[in-house]
This record gives structure tokens, C-alpha cells and sequence, in this order.
């Protein structure tokens, strides 16, 4: 256990040693329980790096979309958005956490920034300059911003922002390829478990079909390349609205497309039976509470139904697939599978139809 | 689509057909989606049957483990709890939502009852005077209470009761054995998703080391003995405290039995560890929060959590394994496994030691 680089203001009660998992600036200490940085209340945000930490310049931060839903949601007057109250709060959650975790939703987003520091036992492999995107969660990553939000009108979930964030020795960071934009680059890494572990689910299946619920968005387009690109023998896109359908017909992801309100059971369970039968996988990708039970409709027996969205309950799907005798396994869609941001890099690479699908939403 | 047997009270502008999955009793229309009974806020009650149903004479209601825990923790003055006031606030429920869902925690529990009257359509194979507990929640079944629950004293989660609930064409029930007080039978029953699932992974792993959180619980104890019976290579019971550990030593379930708090997610993997090496299969059945983190550290790569518990929050679980790169996968514990019931009443029938902490429990 590596003694802190710099141990000067460490209080003397605290760890001195780090803990990759970063158990080591957790400052809960309420009822002697040891919980882990995603966890914590509030996390220690100095400068000073332990000696497997990484401390990033930061540039960027992209909130999640399920939280910045909430925020929006929150501050919201006969139907206009508050964009300096939600920069106020995002500020005061940051100063009070050391980290910019959604109270309601629990969630956080990811950065880019510059590698301004790497303790001398970091295994992430970063050099100083590095050009980076976290693909861990701002739910869990030391955060001190330094600029006050001041370039951000508080209306979109890129919030250009300046100050720091640290990383842990068991932390996940990607390098920005040159030829991409950035702004590409942190929303495809942003989303890259998703195509990752449906690619792996599809693996697991012969030919299956794949239905992705909000197939346009960014984790959904990426999600459909995947299922088609491992092999399902049929995909299925199912989308909000019908200019979200022409949107995935024009990308051409999907086999079929169809216009269904997810959070209506019964009717995405008939769209998606419409297409040729039920699915074998799906894929909910959706930042809507709501969408357990038609999902779970929408899936054959012995299917799976992978949740992505943050706006899943987990009482709503363990509850709702017991209520239907639906025999479907449910797997929570886990952010990190190795290889996932070089995975999905590939995939904007080679399809002209998820790229477009994600330039447009720059 | 069958018609209604007795329509006289239908409401004009409702369905007058029935589905399987209990649609046709959502009262919810303020936006036009149509949820699904367990999401829904209130469900007709109705005693006149629609074809496929059935009608189920109430005798015992058992509430879920973390919902009665909810309850109980909220009517709690000074360390003493006020089980008037639980019985009032399960009365209210019950009277506002025409179901036992606890608004807190989405939850339910089930019913033990004597089948009334069988539609002609029904296709779950009951008689009248049949003696059956249900297996589907309470949180999705039309309940009404006619004897203001007189006979409880709202401490417990078996709830003596009068009144009546229904069945739909998808609901599951079993047959209560004739040789098992019926107590015990409920009590099995209860959990028996837990040890179905468990089997049916072990199956899909080559001997794998089994690790239960919560593992003198009820579905704690028989998804032990599901993993052993199996084919785990070792199994590893982890309890709260050293009495839990004497009970589920003389139990005899588990190969290695472990004191940790599991919200204390480094105690929980640091016991796990102890034991010879991380777990393949962690399978989560305390109904207490802040679990997911220990569980996710605590599995060795490639391997699977499986959360039974109500307590478990999507996003901590989602974000708590990403946080730290744990590349694990994760099951949202699905109540429903084909032959469940009947898996479970075997474990409990082959294992004095289950029974012995099921009994001890009653």
C-alpha cells in the first residue's frame, strides 16, 4: 500500500494509503462503514495526488442524460428551462460532494480534459499532455471546478468547464484520437458500454433478433451497429415519434423501424411483434422511467433484456417480470466491458449511419 | 379477446375485454398510456370476474421483507414501532390502490387464500376450494380487505387477513402441500425465484465458487442449497453477526460461513476473499441498501451478481461496477423462473438445514 505523495493536510485520523478502487478520499466516516467513492456522500478533493492517482485538467464535463433530464426537470417554469439555476445547482452539488453526482437520479456523467499530473505507480499508462476522455462516472471521480461554469448557459449536457478531477489507480481513462472531433470522441465514449455488451449478448445467442428501444439515440444507434455487426438476424429500432423514425431509416441501423411510446406496455410489445415475432435481446436505452414492463413484453421467452437507461427501477423490472410469469433474463447494463471505447470507436468508424446519427447531435 | 362475465358495473369507456396480463383492470387514464398492473397507481377490484380470471378467498397476506422493513421504519418512535399505525397505513393502501404496493419501495409480498370461483377461460388449472399461495406480487393483484385486518398486530409480515384478490390468465399460483404447515409453505415459496435463478446460473459456470450475501436468510439459505445441489466447487455464506453465523454453521449449507457487514463494500470482499478467492456467482439477498458495491468487488472477473434484494438501486449497482472497471455480469433477480415453486419445496424437502432455519423463522 503506496504511502501519498504529499500527506501535509492529511488529516491525522484518515487512511494514508490508497486503495484503487479511491476508498481513500471517501469522507464519509458518519457510522464507520467503508463505502466506495460511487457511494460516498462526499469525497476529499485535494490536489495532492496519492501515488497511483492521475490528476486531470479538465475541459469538459457531459453530464448524463437521465440527470441532466432532472435538472432541467427541476428547474423549470411554465414550460422554460432555467439555465442558471440549473448551473447553480450543478455548482453547489459539485462543492458540497466534491463530485458531480445527481442526488435524485444518482448519476454523473464523464469528462475530458488534459492529463496534468500522473503519480509515479499510476497503471493507466497516461503521460502528462495526454488528451483524455474518463470512462469512469463523475459519481465517483474528485471534482473542484475553478471557473464557475461561466461558459455554460446551463442548457445542454456538454458543460465546458474548467478546474480538476482525479482518477484512481483502478479508474478507466481513454485517449481522444486526433482525427476525431472531440465532442465525437466524449459522446460515443460516453455510451460505449452499451454496443460493448449487447455485442457480447449477441455472441451468446444464434442469430438472434434485437430490438433497441430508442434505436436513434447514441446509445441505441451504437447498440444496433453492434447486434448487426455480431451477427442478429434481424434488428429493430423503436423510436418516440416519426421524425425520429425517418432519422434511423435514413441511417439505415436497423431492419425494421417502428414509432412506439416505450412507456406504454401494451404497445410496445405490439410494435415490436409486428415487425416478425418478439425479440430475443432487447436493448432499453431509453432516459425514461417507465419502460420496464414493455421491454419485458417485447422479449421472447428466454430472452434477455439488457437495461441501459439511468431512469431504470429495479423494483419495476424484478416485479414486472415475475407479474407476467415472463421467463427473460434481466441483466443492468453495466457501463465497463474491456475493450468497450476502442469498440465503439470502431463502429462510428465504419458506419456512415451512426455517425450521422451522432454528428447531429453535436 | 373474451367478454366480460358481468359487466353491469363497466364503466362505458373502459376495456371490456380481458388480457392475460391484467391490463383490463388499470384504472390509470390520466395520460392515456396503458401500464401494466404492477406500474399501475390503482386496479379495479371488481369481485365479477372476467373469463380467464380467478378469485382467491384472502386468509394470509405476506408482506416483502424490505417493504415491511419500510413500514415498520417509518412508524417508529424513540426505537419503539407503532404497529396501529402500520396496520392503518397498509389499510390505506390497500383502500387507494386497490393492491398492497408499497409506495416507497415498489413493493408487495404474496397471499395465501382458498380459490372462490374459477372463471371459465382460466387456463392456471385451479379449482374451487383449492388451497394455494400466490406467486406473483401482491404489488400487481387486485386485493380488496374486508375485516380492517383486526387480527394483526401490523409487527410481522404475515398478516392474517379477510377479503378477497384475483387472479389473471398469466398470474402464477401453486398448490400448498397438504403435509407442510402452510406457514412454511408461504414462507418458501416467498423466495423460491431466488434458489431457480441461482441453479440455473451455477449450470451455466464449470464448478463454480458460489458466495450468498445474506445466506441464513430464507432465500439466502436455499439458494445455498441450490448452488451446492448444482455443482458449486464451494459456497460461502456471509451474515451480519456471529449469531447468523452459528445458525448457518449448524445448518451445515455452506462450505465457508463469514461475518461481514455487507454495506461495508472492502469488509464485504476483504471476508469474501478470505475464504480462498473471490466468488464466480454472488448472489445478493439482504434486504437492506447500499449492498451493491461489496457484491460487484466481491465476484471475480467474468463472473455474475444476482440482486434479489428490493433494497437494490439500479444506478448504484450500474455505476458501482463501472466505477471500478469490474467487468461482471449483472442479474436483476427475476422472481419468475419455470418450476420455481417446486424447485424450491424440494430444496427444503432434501435439506434438514433449510428447514431448520425456515422453521426457526415462523
Amino acid at each position: 500500500m503506496p504511502a501519498p505523495v504529499t500527506d501535509s493536510d492529511a488529516p491525522a485520523d484518515r487512511v494514508a494509503t490508497s486503495d484503487p478502487t479511491g476508498l481513500h478520499r471517501v469522507l464519509d466516516t458518519s457510522d464507520g462503514r467503508r463505502v466506495l467513492p460511487q457511494a460516498a456522500q462526499r469525497l476529499d478533493t485535494r490536489r495532492e495526488l496519492w501515488p497511483d492517482e492521475v490528476r486531470v485538467r479538465v475541459e469538459t464535463l457531459n453530464l448524463d442524460a437521465a440527470s441532466f433530464r432532472q435538472l432541467e426537470g427541476t428547474h423549470c417554469v411554465d414550460g422554460r428551462h432555467d439555465g442558471d439555476a440549473v448551473r447553480r445547482e450543478v455548482l453547489e452539488i459539485v462543492a458540497e460532494r466534491g463530485k458531480m453526482q445527481n442526488p435524485v437520479t444518482g448519476s454523473g456523467g464523464m469528462l475530458i480534459g488534459t492529463v496534468e499530473e500522473v503519480g509515479p505507480e499510476s497503471p493507466l499508462g497516461l503521460e502528462v499532455g495526454d488528451h483524455i476522455a474518463t470512462l469512469v462516472s463523475l459519481s465517483l471521480t474528485p471534482l473542484v471546478i475553478e471557473d464557475r461554469l461561466e461558459r455554460w448557459d446551463g442548457r445542454s449536457e456538454q458543460v465546458p468547464a474548467d478546474g480538476y478531477a482525479i482518477l484512481f489507480g483502478r479508474s478507466i481513462a481513454a485517449r481522444i484520437p486526433d482525427d476525431l472531433e472531440p465532442g465525437l470522441s466524449l459522446a460515443v465514449m460516453d455510451v460505449c458500454g452499451a454496443p460493448a455488451l449487447t455485442a457480447r449478448l449477441v455472441q451468446q445467442y444464434d442469430a438472434p433478433v434485437v430490438a433497441v428501444i430508442g434505436g436513434a439515440g447514441k446509445s441505441g444507434s451504437l447498440s444496433l451497429a453492434a447486434a448487426r455487426r455480431e451477427g442478429a438476424s434481424r434488428t429493430v429500432g423503436v423510436v418516440p415519434h416519426e421524425a425520429e423514425a425517418t432519422l434511423l431509416r435514413d441511417a439505415g441501423l436497423a431492419d425494421d423501424v417502428v414509432v412506439a411510446d416505450a412507456r406504454d406496455a401494451i404497445a410496445l410489445r405490439d410494435a415490436v411483434e409486428s415487425t416478425g415475432g418478439l425479440a430475443d435481446i432487447t436493448v432499453v436505452c431509453v432516459d425514461v422511467p417507465g419502460c420496464e414492463g414493455g421491454a419485458i413484453l417485447a422479449t421472447a421467452e428466454r430472452g434477455t433484456v439488457i437495461f441501459f437507461s439511468m431512469a431504470t427501477s429495479f423494483s419495476a423490472a424484478a416485479l414486472g417480470a415475475e407479474g407476467v410469469a415472463a421467463d427473460v433474463t434481466m441483466l443492468v447494463g453495466n457501463g465497463y466491458t474491456p475493450g468497450h471505447a476502442a469498440y465503439a470507436m470502431q463502429l462510428l468508424r465504419e458506419s456512415d449511419g451512426v455517425r450521422r446519427l451522432f454528428e447531429r447531435r453535436l
